[in-house]
């Protein structure tokens, strides 16, 4: 049987099981499933890797539970600026938006940047320009509002600080991913976020950033990363993992950990990431407490994980 | 002796001998010198890679005759949107901005960004509202405005094509860099660029991104490069170099070659790079019919060229 898999993260960080109840954690456990069965379902049917991660993902920006699409968190004008990025590893084809406002799915939009605007990466109101001229769904700022994100910028609106999805003890960079292999032999990766509460200055992580939080390339992997941006921004985070595999020939689980625990750690990396390779192997790491995320291979079980 | 060398470039393109009167043509290689002078005469007194690379930069950003700062291209709304990025090989720091305006030089706003904000990548007003905050020097709309820019744009406004920097038969991709190694053997790297005549949605292109169009270690090299940005960002051109003599123990021309040569001309990716690794060697290579480039090592002499 040709293999092909599919993994999924909803972000990482310091979880503390204190406040997680059980009722949450079965809520993150069914919508990180509910991503995966989606993504699945079109790979088994023999669709593109690049279709499975653009719909694995517009499930978990769905939600509210992640910061991603709906439930995004606020900046620090009460707004939500989302950034999302997708890559087809079958010819290094690859799409992003930084800053946009009321895209319902801003993986959508990152696609429709790849296959139609001649550029890789557009931002702000430009990427909103883009979105309204080629009929993208848009949702007014009531759509994306959470009580939860509201509280969490409440505590931190006029002050300098910005959070990394904060809330009580927990330290979690809310961004969600997916990475996959199709029965074609072709890897895709795709990543969205809300970025941080409070953010200023029209800042940009490394989700969108190619190379940086999404790579994807048909002689390796696919890697999708959540954390503390700047750090994987820095490091070309994505990028690396490749080039461990391509130049240095180590496999994809050494090439992830070198990363994950050896570059990261020392640049205040905090975070982990999703990887597939080309023969469907899947690792899923991280060097803080927890990262919600999942797989499922050809036999169709979802695996989803929050802890270690 | 201690080698140090300074590298700087001012873009790359089709460069059409028969437009480039001999006065023009001095003009560029005058300026390339003072932007090399400027720089060696910081690392001759021992100052760092990161001084050398921002203030070489600077005098390419201020002279009108190269599109970064002053002499800055216009974009679909007849504004002028500047990108920059500086990275610090010695710790990994970086800083970038994406499309700001009204900031006199772009680069030295990057520097600051590194320095002082928290962030890598900081864009549009939001990186407009840290230039102000951090009181870094802006200038109104007229001194960016250039004559020759403004035909450029004229000859395209109102229609959806975006021009890398055409003038006649030239098809010239403006941006400027500069790389330096110091005397203490740390690494610098640093791009500005105005983007495209005519572009629209905010694009983004490789020069303030990390590992696309700047990317600095001390472990390896320095690299700025120049051409069709959308082909950096996907081939994350910057950091294979790097990769490519960290994990593949390719020398820096042979890994500047691979890239050049090899990985971008299957993505539409015209232009070039400049690049000096760790112990002074320079390479400045390209795959167009020219780059407008120099290099100065510990001898003090200026090695300036355009065509092959």
């Amino acid at each position: 049987m040709t293999p092909f898999a599919i993994a999924v993260h909803g972000g990482a960080g310091t979880i503390d099981r204190a406040d997680l109840t059980p009722e949450r954690e079965q809520a993150y456990q069914h919508a990180l499933a509910d991503a995966l069965r989606r993504g699945h379902a079109l790979l088994q049917d023999g669709a593109s890797a690049l279709d499975a991660v653009e719909a694995a993902v517009r499930v978990l920006e769905d939600t509210p539970l992640f910061n991603a699409g709906r439930g995004s968190v606020f900046n620090a004008d009460g707004q939500h600026e989302m950034d999302a990025a997708i890559m087809d590893g079958s010819g290094l084809q690859a799409g992003g938006v930084a800053g946009v406002q009321n895209v319902k799915n801003p993986i959508r939009l990152a696609r429709r940047v790849m296959e139609k605007s001649g550029h890789v990466l557009i931002s702000g109101m430009g990427a909103f320009e883009f979105a309204h001229r080629e009929k993208i769904e848009l949702e007014d700022d009531q759509y994306f509002f959470d009580p939860f994100r509201y509280e969490q910028w409440q505590r931190v609106q006029g002050t300098d600080a910005t959070r990394l999805d904060h809330s009580g003890g927990e330290r979690k960079f809310g961004t969600v991913g997916a990475v996959a292999l199709d029965r074609h032999g072709h890897l895709a990766a795709a990543t969205s976020t809300g970025g941080m509460t409070n953010k200023r200055y029209q800042r940009i992580g490394d989700s969108p950033v190619i190379g940086a939080g999404t790579y994807a390339n048909d002689a390796t992997c696919a890697i999708s990363c959540t954390g503390n941006g700047e750090a994987f921004l820095r490091a070309v985070a994505a990028h690396d993992v490749h080039a461990l595999m391509a130049y240095k020939g180590l496999s994809l689980d050494e090439a992830v950990r070198v990363v994950v625990h050896e570059r990261l750690p020392p640049l205040d990396g905090e975070g982990g990431m999703i990887a597939v390779d080309r023969a469907g192997r899947v690792v899923l790491d991280f060097n803080s407490t927890g990262m919600y995320r999942g797989s499922m291979g050809a036999d169709g079980v979802a695996r989803t994980a929050i802890f270690r």
